[in-house]
């Protein structure tokens, strides 16, 4: 097979791009760019803040470099797409390199830039094992999730026709009654609510009550159990394999036997010469 | 089999009412209805208000002619009250049909009809699974429910006898004294209400302290314990069946090699012929 | 066997004792007592006080001859005392015949009569096996109790050197420091008492940290395991007779089928008649 | 072998440091320890306080010559510092040797001897257990803390670019930013935080949600998984091995019962002298 320039530095570009001590390279990167963010919601010196703003442009040069040379060392240009974790990477990377000009694109540009420190958790393999362990709980949980906003709408509405004139600020409409309801899901000065609706409505505290037993109590419930359900599952599947192997070789060995015997018996059958 | 023509309509009402674009048009009218729900909590101009009561009426009477349609399809009448979901969309849709006249009853008027939210509940298949779960949940969490409620009437009994003449707003009477240790137990604002008893009652902290732990720890735990009871049952139960098909295909595959033996000592004290 | 009159009477008071209706009737009382000891914390007109109070003689009565009963029904009258919930219900019954005379003895008659709600769990029998599962789990947690309560004494002491003079009524000796640290561990208002001793101590956010992390999370993750612990063995042990006898079983099976073959083998070295 | 004085000294001083009587002993000074620490929280008069010092003064020169004769009974001197639990001690003792003379010291002396509470931890076995149990959990949970830290730095990062202007106190630097964030993480007047920068940034309640989602819910879900898993790990391992050594007893009892028919077979192959 012949080796063309273009092939070699392919070649060169492949084994840097995933030697150890680039990834650690591009942590430390990383890291940094972690920092920087960090330093940069404190007030520094105007020359401090300088040196930052140029570590800065050339961390998001280094990036930009960095996932052209990944970009390039995949053979078929579509593989590249395939895997999310480098569009997850070249998004960050394009959405930092947005310039800071207007006054108002400061803070959207500063925050692109803080999306960076996202990037650990792409580079490192055990996290990305984490996420991929989360994301695959979300289907499991979507049907919850959407029975928990049928009770969070359902009592928001309630909440929003009796208590709006109680408290217009916290029952004005749907969304705020949503969010208010979401404050009383959390137990955070939920009384202070009830106390003012009771002072209109008396027994409004069924409505408190049964909200919180239905949220918090019944949701919990149910989310430990599709914990469980994910867990008991990956575990069990492992434990069945190996008892079904062992079965098998049972059965094998058995069956084994029982040829044996079949060959005694036939030899029985046979007349002696 | 003669096909009348009442039974022929019949037939069409029964492919409609069950065919797939029938259903997610249902879905789409429950998601406009409980929009609409939601849009009346906004305050909105006279017309966008008449439209949306147009609308209101126009999904009321939807409602209606599907559920009647729903109950023609069956062909036993009484097995249509025999399915609770049938049931708890008739009773739905009836309550929603309440005329509203009167000023006083605009606002449960307006309640019934938040109810056609619910709906979507009756409609989605694995919503329904999701809450046939939870009911089956309920039988096994009653005396668990019994006894905290017992700790509740206990606690709010001695509280209301100690704590009575320090505020009467919290511990009054035994029900507001309930709700006042409910609000104990979700840690709301909790050492309010015992820095006030302990000014009177120096020692009143570990009424408060062993009231948390009663409730919060242990019912927290039980509440696990019984989680993990109904899990451990269910996939254990069809691990178990597993198991015992296995033993048993062992147990005759032996029994049957026994037989083979059998024949085979059978055949030696045969004589020769 | 001769039948005494005592004889006689003492089978149909264990007969009447030991009767369906009859444990009905106790359920009944008892909560009828339950609900006097609630109604009291009412202010009620003078007649109704009046009728409650002879209602709760009489219930004081009937508990008092019930027992008595009880413990004639029992043949061994040592028998009696070693159920341990015979004992219970004895001193409950004991502790409401205190008689109410002095002014500051009323407040503890009253409370001694509260507690006869608690003979609910003793008569209804799963509330009983509640009660036992919940006591069985207490040895377990012990050492993890022991812990949480050095890890307070610790932070208590802790935070009583450094914050005295910060705020004595939070943290004024080891005592009310414990129940300070109580409180954040129930996260109630925590940051107040943060704000408060980093004005002087810029760093104690670290101690509050810390504890919550050491209390809140560690602790929750020990109690899971306790439970999970429990169960499991539970649960597990059964499935491992089952396990073993089916073992067992597989092996006594091909024993049997050992020594046909055996058998075989003698009667092949038997040389033919 | 000859016993010289020093060996027969060594001894005895291995038999009193490792009886039952010592280590109870050592466990009611530890106790008496404590206690002294919760005693000095207290104001007392002059004469009690004295006390205490001197008593503070013997339990000090007391643990150390309890860790100079336990070192002194290990015949290989390496040896008492491979068991991390003597490290412990000796820090702990050690620690607590510091003179009290400047005032700025006299806090740290005494933070010092509180730690001597700990040994009651590094005496009692169980306690001891617990705590490798505890550290065993650690690094399983170290890059679920890493992701948690993520997260955190994340959002602190954007709440520190945009609510500075709202409320330096809160949010004035990413380090108190992370602090806010954590009492949000607890749901400590979290809304309190939210109506505050909701009042400039109308949609900033969407921050505060996501957050609380990514937090509370999620981390939960995976430590309950980190916990259920090293447990499902330990129970399994011991139930996977007997189930192992099951089936490794049938086919050894087949095999065997094999070789039998083998012998079987060969004897009918040789011919019958």
């Amino acid at each position: 097979m012949e080796v063309t320039p273009s092939n070699s530095f392919l070649g060169l570009v492949k084994r840097v791009e995933r030697s150890v001590w680039f990834q650690g390279f591009i942590i430390s990167i990383i890291i940094i760019a972690a920092l920087t963010v960090g330093a940069k919601t404190y007030s520094l010196p105007y020359e401090v803040e300088l040196a930052i703003n140029y570590l800065d442009t050339a961390i998001t040069v280094f990036f930009l470099v960095e996932i052209v040379l990944r970009f390039i060392s995949y053979e078929k240009k579509r593989a590249f797409f395939k895997d999310p974790w480098n569009v997850f990477d070249m998004v960050i990377v394009v959405g930092s390199l947005m310039p800071i000009s207007d006054t108002d694109m400061i803070l959207v540009a500063r925050l692109l830039r803080v999306f960076r420190v996202l990037r650990l958790v792409s580079i490192i393999p055990d996290l990305r094992v984490l996420i991929n362990a989360l994301l695959k709980a979300i289907p499991k949980m979507g049907y919850i999730a959407l029975l928990m906003f049928i009770i969070f709408y359902l009592f928001a509405a309630v909440g929003s026709i009796f208590f709006e004139n109680v408290n217009e600020t916290l029952w004005g409409d749907i969304a705020i009654s949503m969010l208010t309801l979401f404050r009383v899901a959390t137990f955070e000065d939920w009384t202070d609510v009830m106390y003012e609706t009771m002072a209109v409505y008396p027994f409004s505290w069924i409505f408190y009550v049964v909200f919180i037993f239905l949220t918090a109590f019944v949701f919990l419930n149910m989310m430990v159990g599709v914990v469980l359900d994910v867990m008991t599952q990956e575990t069990s599947a492992k434990e069945h394999q190996e008892q079904e192997d062992n079965h098998q070789a049972l059965v094998n060995q058995i069956s084994e036997l029982q040829k044996q015997v079949q060959a005694l018996s036939e030899k029985l059958d046979k007349p002696k010469d």
